[in-house]
């Protein structure tokens, strides 16, 4: 299973250029169904799911299906949910729908994910959501602390064994039901996209169909265009409005103006009011092509983060004649909110799940 | 990629019927293109192949395809042959016919493999014939004692890796021939024929097609026959000669009635001019049934085993009474060949390649 991943390298190497929104050079590549650092919901409030047909299980999965040797048969425990609320059963053959977890928490992925919940009982579906190993509660060796420590134990974290646990659960899953003619669909979304679709080529005996959304399948070697990210993430800004697109993009050479004087870094952190002092303009400007990368990745409603951070940049305010780097700091607010001051860092926070996503990236593998 | 395996346990669980061959206790699954114990020429004498055509080369290999823990990056030498005398060229697109080695030495299945030399040059096809794994040259850990040593080594032996080392190197001949639509076609024979069938459903994007063949894809789990092997070596036998079948099949309890006389094991010791003295009456009953089974699975052209067992056993010579072991013991020198001794473990010599299918077998995968 050695696949192409010059997605992941694209996002961690390529050059910026003036035409493009530049690249920070310790980015990951944002995937994932939700947005980790923009608030779905208006005025923050988090979105509230009914989970109480949801049941929680934990599988006793194996560390490592593809190797034999005396450690490869360790455990750990694998958390799944199912609702069986509006299953047909097995005499009528009724289907599963299979949701393949990604680089994030089970529970988050609840709160997200609508598609199970919105056609399980149109269909008189089993509906099944399993955690992404090395995620959330998921964790082999017995804690995130030990499973995240280092390569030794992040060795088994990678899409071919995450592959061979959703046919494990969703083999246990058939047994549980006493179904052997069901249909399984698995679903996923982004990198768990590419999941379900991998899932469905590699175990075409398990799944009869999948549903990859929002997975960049083909953004891989020779399918891919150059800087094709970001090229989007521009395309959108410009189209949206091109004085929003033109005032972003006249703003890096501002930031490096700003920055180049002297006491610049500290001129720089008062106007972004950053909770840190600077360490180079780099700091300003990887927080800043995050933010629009993300409000282009998850624009969809209600918050439709584009226009409002365009609305907030193009806006000329009466009472003071705000300079560009003014304009561009009404944007970070329209999009992350009034804050006493603003972590530039915020978005490379070593949460657990951004050390076992790094490790996915940094390893060139799906 | 678990796979049901009941044909190994079946193999080697499975209790004696007296309407069936008796089951060695300790057998291993017979796969493989040639018989390891008959020979395959009148005469005894080994099958020449013309390789003048063949240069072999040896792949940097990684030794686990599917972790990354620090060892997992250990490569060794695995080796491979091309035979590009009938090579129609990139331009061409001509294909690309690649032989998957199973659990034998590539030396041998170049002796025993036609289908490549007979195909290929009407095909213009460029002929590859890849070594297994843990088998002839293609030794991790730097030599088979080190690589047979014990489950940490031997670990790394089993389908899903072999898998993913024939993947890598056929990526590697088409990069080495500059070659981007030369049509792939896998091919093998037996366990070899199951990972042609493999790697087709596995590396879809590889491999357009595969032959695989004398591969008992469907001899798993519940789609079986019951004692389905020796069902089908008795059941040629029987076609063959129903006068041999009843000897044979008589020859079970006599071994074991003389076996239970005062010195009956150095009668049978005698009677079989075996090389050591007998433990119990099933190391012959273990060699007889190999030898039948042998037979049965290798009864080809130009040696016809089985007509040849059978005339032996149901030959009367003028001048004495055979008596029924006399008829069984004709049978084994019909096979085995004159000797001054018979080796009763013969077909259990742990040769390198019995050690490492004895793991593949008794991992229970493939």
């Amino acid at each position: 299973m050695s696949l192409p991943y010059t997605i992941l390298i694209l996002f961690i190497f390529s050059t910026s250029s003036s035409y493009l929104i530049p690249l920070a050079h310790s980015k990951i590549a944002r995937l994932g169904i939700s947005s980790k650092t923009l608030k779905n919901e208006p005025d923050g409030s988090t979105q509230k799911v009914d989970e109480s047909n949801l049941k929680m299980y934990y599988f006793n999965q194996t560390l490592d299906h593809f190797t034999f040797t005396p450690e490869s048969y360790m455990t750990f425990q694998q958390r799944y949910a199912i609702d069986s609320t509006h299953w047909g059963g097995a005499k009528a053959n009724a289907p599963i729908l299979a949701f393949l977890g990604e680089e994030s928490s089970l529970d988050s992925d609840l709160a997200a994910i609508g598609f199970l919940r919105d056609n399980g009982p149109r269909l008189n579906a089993l509906l099944v959501y399993i955690e992404h190993r090395y995620y959330g509660e998921t964790m082999p060796f017995g804690s995130a602390e030990e499973a995240l420590k280092n390569a030794s134990t992040l060795g088994y974290l990678n899409a071919a064994q995450a592959l061979a646990d959703y046919a494990a659960i969703l083999l246990h899953v058939k047994e549980k039901y006493s179904t052997n003619h069901s249909p399984i669909i698995v679903i996923g979304g982004s990198y768990g996209g590419m999941l379900a679709a991998w899932f469905r080529l590699k175990y075409p005996h398990i799944a009869l169909g999948a549903l990859a959304s929002s997975a960049p399948l083909l953004y891989f070697e020779d399918t891919r265009p150059k800087f094709g990210y970001y090229y989007i993430v521009t395309k959108v800004f410009k189209e949206a409005s091109e004085r929003c697109y033109n005032t972003i993009r006249n703003s890096w050479i501002e930031i490096d103006r700003v920055a180049g004087k002297p006491n610049g870094l500290s001129i720089l952190s008062k106007q972004f009011k950053t909770c840190a002092p600077l360490n180079g303009s780099f700091d300003i400007k990887d927080f800043l092509d995050t933010i629009y990368a993300e409000a282009v990745q998850y624009n969809r409603g209600p918050n439709f983060w584009v226009a409002k951070v365009c609305n907030a940049i193009n806006a000329n305010p009466p009472n003071r004649r705000y300079n560009l780097l003014d304009r561009i700091f009404a944007g970070v607010v329209a999009l992350v909110g009034n804050r006493t001051c603003y972590d530039t860092k915020m978005f490379a926070q070593p949460t657990n799940n951004n050390i076992a996503w790094r490790w996915q990236v940094c390893k060139f593998y799906f």
